[in-house]
């Protein structure tokens, strides 16, 4: 999977970042962080932890490794150690038991591994997929760090569903050697047009956009990317409560308007967190909240000018406490480094508990306040950032390590309380394997039950992404 | 169908336009086309002119009108006269057969009128359908006349997007008696979020976006709208050729940025046209073409600065060779008018042959001119207009009235001229009943596989908008 399974002609996105992200396999990894860190700490196996029971597949032989050596020679990893990092997290959360990866380096090689009746379905399969679709189209413009993006406010909101919606899966002029996405059976589909429009017959890709690699296995995408903005500015902004935050972005997003491209939030256990794991420096200082505000526009003179006029009136109202501004893309990338880096500063407490939630804008913050307050003295932290225009929150628990108790005093809670307020419990992340039985939360029974249908359709002995995403009725067999 | 037969409350489009586009069925009306205008001219019977053959669905039964009579009385429609404008389009291009219209308050109604047994599936069902379901979210924000929200340049262009993907199917909260999407069975499934990001399993939503009504009954959506911008402006110009109308775009595409909001192209004959039928007149004159360009912003001062900028530039480089800005109301929506009634003033001209078509955007006028030369003396007139931005023609040839030579003439010949160029032979309209057996000009056969799979688990019976989108083995028996 190394350097080129993801067929990627035509995506400079995945030229630019496909050994760290191939090497890692679905982890997600923020710049700067340490290769190979904790992997001295052992990672308790997924089956074990959750009692998972395994699904009735096939058992990997040795005429299976055989045929793939064939089919790729070279390409094909089953010794212990090397084959140990992709069945780990970076977060160092889950731990699966794959014996073999492969690294198809062609949409036909995935192809083959799909189709071949000697393929014991479920291991290999599932590895292979794992690897390869489930990298995730929506995350992987920035692995891990995310921001510049995916995380905006109003406009930029907008942005990142463009860059979602004209994903397209497969190669380029529907030519060469196998394109697009391939199915179950192994046979492949282009879904690719690098056309803005077009309506004929059911927008396919949109059902696999977001699948989790749970209906097909992603071979190649392309990316409408907006034209670079020739100004960019960006203002980090202390806030002395959350009401003020909210305050903050009515008046900035009817003042910035169309240049407005991030929005984001972090308190300040977060920059706490990151100050003290990763030595960041913030030259905005006590406040229980602070706010980064990026403009994206064609004229430099014209957006500072509604940056300024913006903040003064954000100062002179009382809505901001503290400030500064960077137009120089090294401040700018400082800055940005406080918010992007507090997962990673999170992984340094011990073991993290992360929920993804959307919200309406207004209760964002009540949840961190009111998961602080039932968990005490339990966890070591409870924390809050996020993507305020978006209405997307980021709570994170911390503790020393694992606990089943902890678990159960979050969830369903966590859930409960988030359908209350009609919110989502995966805004962007996805259900994966933890949330799947949570579903219900955000979506009705019927809507549920559609889902298993296409699953079923597009995949009906279960071999793509086993475990994930859906409740399964099939999961009653033994482990 | 007249008053609430769309469940539209937290939808304000459908309240403000429930009147008008519930009285027309599917029909798309401009603004100012005269009530009625056409009804003398008798339009051939759909089966007839393309010898439709009839599935084999229940013939409508004194039953079945009573049954409908008791579950919503005095809204049921079966007088000749009193249906016969819902069976004919507002083009006058095709015309159906169906006896008997219903006119459903809410989802629960319409969810009643496909579960019941002595339905007799196809008939109502279909025409209910038709006039609920086939509304179209694309273009609900504005039957007909488009513009302002759908046809858009580079920056637009993500409006068009975001609309289109914020889209919800159903209703406010999910509460309320009934909500969302009816599905085939009558099931009734709630879609609806009103949050920006939500990832918890499959995109449902998004299968049926576009599906033309083939797949569900839409019966409520709800639209996240961007701000309404406080400076609009716009440029009428006119450009020597169509490479100056392409040079144009790329240079205001550079110099406008993040305000540029719209950039339409017309032909001259278009321009004849709208002048003669609607007498209309244009400040410009005299060009090949004609290119509208729309701002909008944050800051009027701004915007103009950099409107002026970009036509001082324009003009000195001689790419515009005429041109007027309009920065008040009242001169903006004249101006649209050009543009916008183009479809109105075309059908004037007799029958006319439509094409909605996405290519690179280079050789977007090619078509136009081959199509011409091709047609000579045959056709009346062949005109070019459409939303350079997304690459989006829309061809339009008339003829005094329909002829099946003309039709051969045409066609398969453009949707082998947009296949060739890997265009998309439906940019935004649809496949619907004419265009549904060339979809593989568009569609790998794989593709369309998938599609009529998705089509029959949905719809077993296929009783929703039959003959629509897909080809379909099952259309072999008798009509």
């Amino acid at each position: 999977m190394a350097s080129t399974a993801l067929w990627s002609r035509g995506a400079a996105w995945l030229r630019s970042c496909r050994g760290p992200v191939l090497q890692r396999g679905r982890s997600r990894e923020a710049p700067g962080v340490p290769r190979g860190r904790g992997c001295c700490r052992e990672v308790v196996a997924t089956c074990e932890r959750y009692a998972v029971r395994r699904l009735p597949f096939a058992r990997l032989a040795d005429g299976d490794v055989a045929f793939f050596e064939r089919l790729m020679p070279g390409r094909v990893v089953t010794g212990e150690e090397e084959v140990k990092p992709f069945n780990v997290d970076w977060l160092k959360s889950v731990r699966g038991c794959s014996q073999l990866v492969l690294k198809p380096q062609t949409t036909a090689e995935v192809s083959q591994v799909l189709r071949d009746p000697r393929v014991p379905s479920g291991v290999c399969v599932g590895e292979a997929q794992r690897v390869l679709g489930g990298a995730g189209v929506y995350h992987a413009t920035r692995p891990g760090s995310q921001g510049q993006l995916s995380h905006r406010g109003e406009r930029g909101h907008q942005c990142r569903r463009l860059a979602a919606l004209e994903i397209r899966l497969s190669a380029r002029d529907g030519a060469g050697p196998g394109s697009g996405k391939v199915l179950a059976d192994g046979s492949a589909l282009d879904c690719l047009t690098s056309l803005r429009k077009d309506n004929t017959g059911y927008d396919l890709k949109q059902l696999f956009i977001g699948s989790e690699g749970t209906l097909g296995v992603i071979t190649a995408v392309s990316i409408l990317c907006p034209q670079k903005p020739k100004a960019v500015n960006l203002a980090f902004l202390g806030c002395q409560s959350f009401a003020k935050v909210l305050e903050t972005f009515t008046t900035c997003r009817a003042m910035l308007g169309e240049i407005l491209s991030a929005y984001e939030f972090m308190d300040e256990k977060c920059m706490e967190l990151v100050e003290r794991h990763l030595k960041l420096s913030s030259p905005v200082t006590d406040s229980p909240f602070y706010v980064l505000i990026e403009t994206s526009g064609s004229n430099s003179t014209h957006d500072e000018e509604k940056l300024n006029n913006f903040l003064e009136q954000a100062m002179a109202s009382g809505l901001v406490t503290d400030g500064t501004v960077a137009t120089d893309g090294k401040k700018i990338k400082m800055l940005w480094g406080l918010r992007e880096r507090i997962t990673e500063a999170l992984t340094h407490e011990g073991y993290v508990y992360k929920y993804d939630i959307s919200l309406p804008v207004g209760k964002l913050y009540d949840l961190v306040t009111d998961m602080r307050a039932r968990l005490g003295q339990s966890a070591k932290n409870v924390v809050g950032y996020g993507h305020l225009g978006d209405g997307n929150l980021h709570l994170n628990i911390t503790a020393e390590s694992y606990s089943h108790s902890l678990l159960d005093a979050i969830e369903p809670f966590v859930y409960e309380w988030t359908a209350r307020c009609s919110g989502s419990i995966s805004a962007e992340h996805g259900l994966g394997f933890k949330k799947k039985q949570f579903i219900q939360y955000s979506k009705p029974r019927e809507a549920v039950v559609l889902m298993q249908q296409f699953k079923a359709m597009l995949d009906p002995k279960g071999i793509l992404n086993p475990y994930k995403t859906l409740p399964s009725a099939l999961e009653s067999s033994t482990c």
